[in-house]
């Protein structure tokens, strides 16, 4: 197990995992920059094995969460059930199946998510946000462009967390780490 | 106002700013890496103009803020009034009169923080956290070090997020930017 | 003039600019990865107002360096002549008109560089390296995949350079700097 | 042997290693903020096993080499004749026993050179430079702050070099890699 994974939250220890996961430090920045918070209605997809989704259900009020992979939504609900999540509805469905209006926040990473964007900004919120996880830029700017014709502000951004050794004889960042996990572009209706 | 104003939440936009601020990336990074959530009780000091209050009175159950110099305090006061915060408790005292107990969090801002960690310990539940925030590597150390005596794990990070220029025509990093804030360190009771 | 200059050989601080330059921390990467020194010859195209160019003829045996837009031409001459650089020979010439042989560099720095790869290809040496500085990533990209067909190895990377505030009461990288100025790609036959 | 070693000059390659290196992006940075080049004469300790003083012996006049461990010097020794360096002068001995004047460049990387400093400073000639590498912060801190009695211009910095991932169908910053190696100090005469 990456050395990462010893500094994140015990909740998130006990998950089983099986697909990539959103880490604490881009989960953090979608808290941060969308100012989500205990009043919020959120709705993600893919959940993966559920990483984000538990994350999300410890800030939000509510979580709607879509997996259409069978593998993947079974595990994820097994850890929302292990957790004893209340506060989640999974689904094992494509996002294009979601009936919620209102939403504070959208979150999608799955390719082609930049399809979904006209169907999703119709259910959130004046002021809720859309934000979409890509790996790859190509990704995140045919997002970002995307929506720039329907949303009123749109930015990308990508949170990078440096790890410092710490000693008394002497002290600097650590030698190697982890660089890039994926570019975060947020659109505000 | 620098440009990474512009890219923050809409209740920051209103307030009053009349010290340096605990910017979302930084707070982002407190969030994800304690686990905070809507059942959380956290306390915080010195609250400076109450940016950092305001941000997690969005995702906690309680704030507890103390900022002892007092023409901070009366813009605090007056961002968390004008936000209509209920879960905000805001003291214009030292931050040694802290009387809660069983906190999930405590998050210190404020030069000479490493001096209150014996007197914070007890008051953070087991699992808790206690965080600093501070601008030079060398409180961190000290702030470090200090915690390494008494919390089970201790680790010090930077958070750092990149702005990217998103055009049709080609993508790439924004050419200037923030670079650096404050160093983050975490102890785990 | 920005901050960054203050801290530049005091040769490129006489030079006139007019264009966007290749500045040390760039020009550093491509000296220290491809590995010229004073038996080099080398060739680069677009000179802008000659500030990479400058920077080449203190370590390298020759300089080719082509400028086609007149107006810059002038100013990166009279910037060569200023400094009486013996080893350049510059040339208000396209690129495809560069007629050396053997070279064990060859820089370009322009708009549409990808198109020159075929034709730059048998003007290297074995062993030697075509280097392309691109400020978007999409010319980065391009022209590392046609690269690809060519050279034996090709890589991209960006060099950045980040700069300590130190105190003896504090030590911290500087808040704000410079985060990007462009993607470095290097091919070697 | 780290993926960072696939992408460095040929020569390099076929050096023995037994202690810590300058890699090329510190090297880089060396040339590019001193302005050093073909009619420079630099001095150089710890010399290790040489790393450092084959990439000056490429770009300088000439290079004297300091090594005080003989296991170290014999090493670095073996690689100079390896590649038939005729241009450095390999001394198995404290760099306090430098007997050179009038040097363009003085580079420091072993532990308290911060002591060496006002011994070094008559060496140089005036608009060289003395350059320290140092792993952790406090050690340039305190050679930068000593530097500073003496010199009319210090800085410090970290130079990080960026890989990316080039395909196709998607480009992004490599997941993992070398996030620190050094703080390199500048003080020029």
């Amino acid at each position: 197990m990456p050395e990462f994974f010893n500094e994140i939250p015990e909740d998130l220890m006990k998950l089983s995992r099986g697909a990539a996961v959103v880490l604490p430090k881009d989960f953090g920045a979608v808290v941060a920059y969308t100012g989500i918070g205990k009043d919020s209605i959120v709705a993600e997809a893919g959940a993966g094995t559920g990483f984000m989704t538990v994350q999300l259900a410890r800030i939000a009020k509510h979580v709607y969460s879509y997996e259409n992979r069978e593998e993947h939504y079974k595990v994820a609900l097994a850890n929302v059930q292990r957790l004893k999540l209340e506060n989640v509805t999974l689904k094992n469905e494509e996002m294009s199946a979601l009936d919620q209006d209102n939403l504070d926040l959208i979150f999608l990473d799955f390719k082609g998510s930049n399809l979904l964007i006209p169907q999703m900004h119709p259910r959130i919120k004046n002021g809720g946000w859309l934000v979409s996880y890509c790996p790859n830029i190509e990704q995140a700017k045919e997002f970002s462009l995307e929506c720039s014709k329907l949303f009123r502000q749109v930015f990308t951004i990508t949170s990078n967390v440096t790890h410092y050794t710490i000693r008394d004889f002497g002290c600097r960042p650590d030698n190697f780490g982890m660089v890039h996990t994926g570019y975060l572009t947020f659109a505000k209706k």
